[in-house]
């Protein structure tokens, strides 16, 4: 795409109330629009990010068997009443509206209930089981304060799948598999290094439950991790006998701040007893279904990139999930650099690589370079009068470590100038 | 997919307060499941008609420069009052809510006010236009009764395009390209040949407006069609004085009930002058940007496409945008012919071919008939006993007219024989 169609630019200044540092570069990039606190738009560079994060889960999910449906945010007291999760003593943060005829209804917090209900009309039997629901759907919840940025809003969409089985056993079998897909879901997306299986409580629905955490300096939450065995346990279960029953050693867990990008839960029939939701047994029996509840808001996984990969000039997208691949930068507004710089764009395009084309006049070298840095694609290439003497595009990769500074202001750190099949060769090996 | 993994059912019956075909035959094939009068959960065949929807608009989005955003439901009073849109004696169709600290919030019906508000940011130089922005999300609207299924619900996405030019001439040439963006869309969807260019009222926004109404017997709206010019107009607005202007004569109109399945407006600078986005001219004044809105429902699309074109018997798919290409039935348990069914399966899946290959045991062939004909894939593939002893597989396009019966139960007319291999040159020509 070419920067000078696109609507977005970038900003100097964010809104005063904005303290966390994934707004403040995706706000400053254009990836996000404050609509108020803890409510945020997605611009086109930020909705491309969300889209490939939702496109690594999706395959993740349906990889495990899950079928993708969405469910609705308007919701009936009938459904969360057999689980006492109506009233706003129970759940603390719905948003409550109303019918026309004064009923009220509520804005979906969560869907164990709703998937319980709809799952009522098409299980009877244990060979309807097992099953594996999962959807991409807004939540609203009431925050009180929402000062995290895209870590935690009062409107997001969240990835949540549900899971119907016979009994505990084949339960369990189903929540091993989703703990490997979780873990590469994370890896896929940049952040398998610094994010940990965390044993943890089970918070509305059981007794304990399993979070991945990601280390971050501004985490919201204390892990204590096991490097060598990569699992972390959170303070809030940190006690001398889960630390053994986990088969752990205080002396090898270090305290870490940590954000909580997913988590899984054993909901065992606390919701198929409430909403009798049964099936019946090889030997006809009627049974609760045994279910199991599995989240990932896709929104909190990119902020926790930011937060945890940005350097001090910008974001640093993962290759996976960067709005596009290569930052392209015409230097010098001279007709000869900008046709040479249209070839160069229209190549890669011709070999399907994903290019934000800086084609934008009349601006300034050191503009375009810190732009670039802000924005964080994976590869900035370059091409001016310079490049074009040496014979190609200058190409530097966003995470590498700078080099000595060239005098073309910031960001302009030297990257190696190397002929355009080259850099395809290096794009699509 | 398979059949007996897939954790929908088809159904006999229907909620008793459903009346419109398009939910009763949706319900019933497990296409979408009703949370309450006007809100629907889509369910994996029916999400993957939405998708495919989504899929065709988008593309015909982005040809005329749309840039994809989504923008949020939670909203401000203070981003509605200055277009007068947020007391709900202005706008009739409000669910609003609460933050915990008592400000009022309102979910978007439209959102015209908050993509000026965020363009705001962006435009500041007629350099900066024109510009394009859509998005697929979901708008929430408090219809004081909602029983035509999933044609009009309470809560639903849309696909909301907003248009920013320089002036009048600028948005008119945008204006004409999105008329012809969306005659695609309707082509490319199945109902091309029986959609017209409407003329109608400009509703809350502007004098007139354009629409494009589906001919159906249960449609909400009358039209006056024209059918050798291929235009309409709405009753509405249907009078002398607009016959006449549009050069059109009383004669050629023939009346006929429609759905409204798109609608084009001319804002012109109602939202730009309230909320104050005006960007600077070539000659340094300050203008009001040009602005345009374009909305077409997803969902209200599938409904058309279930209303306009099922039969008797149950859903006819479009190509396009039906859920899978081909619903192969293998007929009868016998381990010879599960496993011929198999390997057809692989073969097709093997050649890209969406495939429902409904293998489930203990289903006699009238009730897999019967649901096929239900769902409605284009392309119902048998293997049987018979097709096998006569060298292939038993083909039948789910559009074409019956032939004579054979016997096998409701919906076994009979299709055609033909190997595997003109099966797959048949759907991959």
């Amino acid at each position: 795409m070419r920067q000078s169609k696109l609507f977005t630019k970038t900003k100097k200044e964010v809104p005063t109330d904005e303290v966390s540092k994934n707004a403040e570069l995706l706000i400053r990039g254009g990836f996000i629009y404050k609509e108020m606190a803890g409510v945020y738009s997605y611009l086109p560079l930020g909705l491309r990010v969300i889209k490939k994060i939702e496109n690594i889960i999706r395959e993740e999910m349906n990889a495990i068997d899950g079928q993708e449906i969405t469910m609705t945010a308007l919701q009936e007291r009938e459904t969360w009443e057999p689980t006492n999760q109506w009233s706003d003593e129970q759940v603390d943060v719905w948003f409550k509206t109303k019918l026309k005829n004064e009923t009220e209804l509520g804005l979906a917090v969560t869907h164990e209930a709703p998937i319980t209900k709809i799952m009522k009309s098409f299980i009877q039997s244990y060979r309807d089981l097992p099953k594996f629901v999962y959807q991409f759907q807004t939540k609203f919840r009431n925050e009180i304060r929402a000062k995290s940025g895209i870590m935690r809003t009062r409107e997001f969409v969240m990835k949540d799948l549900y899971s119907f089985c016979r009994d505990e056993k084949e339960h369990n079998e189903f929540y091993e598999k989703s703990k490997i897909a979780y873990q590469n879901i994370f890896k896929r997306t940049g952040i398998g290094h610094i994010t940990y299986l965390t044993f943890a409580s089970g918070g509305m629905f059981s007794k304990f439950s399993h979070e991945f955490q990601t280390i971050t300096s501004t985490g919201e939450d204390t892990i204590y991790v096991d490097g060598s065995k990569g699992i972390a346990v959170n303070k809030e279960v940190y006690n001398d006998e889960v630390i053994e029953s986990l088969g752990l050693s205080k002396e090898n867990l270090v305290e870490n701040r940590a954000v909580e990008v997913g988590n899984i839960f054993t909901l065992g029939t606390r919701f198929s007893d409430a909403l009798e939701l049964k099936y019946q047994t090889e030997t006809g029996e009627f049974k609760s279904v045994f279910m199991g509840s599995y989240g990932i808001g896709p929104g909190r996984l990119m902020g926790t990139v930011v937060e945890a990969l940005a350097d001090d000039k910008g974001i640093i997208w993962p290759l996976s999930i960067a709005p596009f691949t290569v930052h392209l930068l015409v230097l010098g507004d001279e007709d000869s650099v900008r046709i040479e710089a249209d070839k160069v764009y229209e190549k890669l395009l011709k070999a399907d690589v994903e290019v934000l084309f800086d084609d934008r006049k009349e601006i300034s070298a050191g503009e375009k370079f810190a732009d670039a840095d802000l924005l964080g694609m994976p590869y900035r290439v370059v091409v001016s009068t310079r490049s074009i003497k040496d014979g190609g595009v200058e190409v530097k990769k966003r995470n590498e470590p700078a080099r000595p500074h060239d005098g073309l202001g910031a960001g302009g750190e030297k990257g190696k100038v190397i002929s355009v099949e080259e850099l395809l060769k290096l794009l699509k090996p």
